[in-house]
């Protein structure tokens, strides 16, 4: 079974008890995989498949995935409203997010009953005494549970844990125990949490599950992390169009990094595609965008966006060369850099070209004169006229801000 | 109502709402007072019975005990084995304990049901779902609970708190809401978990209970506190023999305490107890042990109790001026202060001495001639006769180590 974990290294970061995956996978009996969710209304992006196209890999072997709702928390009322904590949701926002969560794992996952399975956490809590809750308790330290990174930085700021928020990794943790994870697919910060459940495990006399932690990949725009609140993701329901033009938006840097973990091309293709630069990196981050739309859409609707953004961008022929329009204004506005372009023309003329459409900076399409524009980037005004506006270099100085050529 | 919070003052250290209390006091209600217990075996002392006492005042009032039983988490189970966590009890143990419990309140407080009603936490936490003790704890947060003494110590001296301890004042603080406390009469060292009541109180709609501390008086042996495990404490099942004789032995300088917070003796008198020395200490203490065993078992038993000790110490008129036993050993035996005390007699007269009970030190009998003794102490060894046995001062050398008279 060297090869089904060689495959699942690929985007790997640790994997917690590689033994007993080993021994597990030989032994031919069907895993458990615990995929743990909380009920808030779900967004999964490409990060989140990671995870569930490895699960994917082991449900074709005939593995099981347990998708685990953990709506006992969501019911949680927390009449301080502290803002760390999560919403109380009704039963009905509770389906309707299940439902929703379903019907984007369906994107990745299997749902047939025999790799498939849905689990609620409620199921064991509300039939357990709070007795019994307290004995989980006794079987944790204060010291275990502020060993969390979460917990020590918020204490470090100064900031409130309410204790629910400090008692959940133990739920959390007894969860693997109660569905009997064999394995847990997570991201690094939920390693904390899947390690308590192992630990759950071997205090109440279970095999510990095998847990893998994957890397967390940067978003669109280079931050850390995709997330909802800086919208700098790639969602699974995104439309196949919004995925490739996402993708070819990313910062030249990432797509190695993109086509590793989004991707299935071989680790060669993979490697040509890095430190690539101009017109090269573009066709790094099309061959990147083509697969992850085939991954998620087929090969025939990835053809059909690579030809339609080829149409859109690439065919109206940017030209190699373009004349430079040097810039020293700290914050041009789009309305300057029109200026600049077409000296001779008048305001409501370069107002015109805005309202018609024909403006685009990087090939997007610009409405409002008064956008500022970061530096440098391609200027397009009118069906035949390109500018590559720069800043000007800080030995210049003297010359009148803008110099241009005439509207066209 | 001032006369009332008067007369609790005596043995109060602090009020935590004392206009509460005033005002609840004047509205002519009943008030239900907190007696909260855990379900380990009791051993209560007069320590315990000065809050109850202070109950017995207000039951006298018309006011009722609510006597708690915390049966819950005594059923919480550790398999970790820590030390600092209370052993599970079974069902049967816990129903016995509380029969003891009963017995030895009893002692004390009115048990008839129009001032006395017997609760267990188990009736409101055994019917609570997990979700709803969660919102509990969204009720409170970590720093809060952390604050605790008890909790900081540990930490601060790298000892473990395991979760379900550190969770333990949430529920003794939420029963306070359960049980519609009005007031609560507790150690200083139970103020934080009381608090926490008045937390919950507040939170969830209910007017908070009053919380009085009193002072924690020292152990018989003048060390902080009575406790089984050090042995000196008066029990309250203790007979009327023995708490005389108890008190009998306390420091000299605790006359006046034990007085004031463990008799009704008037202030004027408990003050003329204070700072005696020599037979007016004695004379303090005959007045404290009588009062105390007055209050227990009646002024009969008292009297008796008092003529029984006046008998076998007093009367057999230890002389106010006796020959001195000059002792420089380090750690003299029975024996060795019975050969300083009788040089001429043979080590079998002396052993007979002890055999027929005639050896006293400080009035209680001697049988073990091997026992070591620590000095100064009053040897008496026959009838009659009388040492003060004191050590040998450092400037003294060279003397035989023992100088005694003949045996008579």
């Amino acid at each position: 079974m060297n090869a089904v974990i060689d495959r699942l290294r690929r985007t790997t970061d640790l994997i917690v008890g590689a033994d007993d995956l080993r021994e597990r996978l030989d032994s031919g009996r069907p895993l458990r995989i615990k995929y743990g969710v909380d009920c808030t209304a779900p967004d999964l992006h490409l990060g989140h498949a990671v995870n569930l196209w490895m699960m994917r890999q082991l449900q074709d072997l005939g593995h099981r995935v347990v998708f685990l709702l953990g709506d006992l928390t969501t019911r949680v009322g927390d009449p301080t409203g502290r803002s760390e904590t999560r919403p109380v949701l009704t039963p009905a926002q509770i389906d309707a997010n299940a439902a929703s969560f379903l019907e984007q794992v369906s994107l990745v996952l299997r749902t047939d009953p025999s790799v498939f399975e849905v689990r609620r956490n409620s199921e064991w809590y509300d039939a357990m005494p709070v007795a019994e809750l307290l004995g989980l308790f006794a079987q944790v330290t204060h010291a275990q549970l502020m060993a969390r990174d979460m917990f020590r930085d918020r204490v470090a700021a100064g900031r409130e844990i309410a204790v629910h928020e400090l008692v959940y990794p133990v739920l959390q943790g007894y969860d693997s125990f109660a569905m009997e994870s064999d394995l847990t697919i997570v991201g690094s910060d939920q390693l904390f949490n899947e390690q308590l459940g192992r630990h759950f495990q071997q205090r109440l006399g279970a095999p510990p599950q095998v847990v893998i932690t994957t890397p967390i990949t940067p978003g669109i725009d280079g931050r850390a992390k995709q997330s909802k609140s800086l919208n700098n993701y790639i969602g699974l329901t995104d439309s196949p169009r919004d995925k490739f033009g996402k993708l070819m938006s990313i910062p030249d840097e990432l797509v190695e990094a993109y086509a590793r973990v989004y991707t299935e091309l071989p680790p060669e293709t993979v490697a040509a595609l890095a430190d690539a630069s101009g017109p090269a990196a573009r066709d790094a981050k099309l061959r990147l965008a083509a697969a992850v739309v085939t991954r998620y859409h087929g090969a025939g609707v990835a053809k059909a966006e690579l030809d339609a953004f080829r149409r859109t961008f690439t065919d109206r022929t940017e030209p190699a060369d373009m004349p430079e329009l040097t810039v020293a204004l700290a914050h041009p506005t789009v309305l300057d850099l029109l200026r600049a372009a077409h000296p001779n023309a008048s305001n409501s003329d370069l107002r015109r070209l805005l309202r018609q459409g024909a403006v685009t900076l990087n090939g997007i399409r610009q409405h409002n004169p008064a956008t500022e524009v970061d530096l440098p980037v391609i200027l397009k005004s009118g069906p035949r006229t390109w500018h590559r506006a720069t800043p000007t270099p800080p030995t210049a100085g003297g010359a009148s801000p803008l110099r241009g050529s005439p509207l066209t």
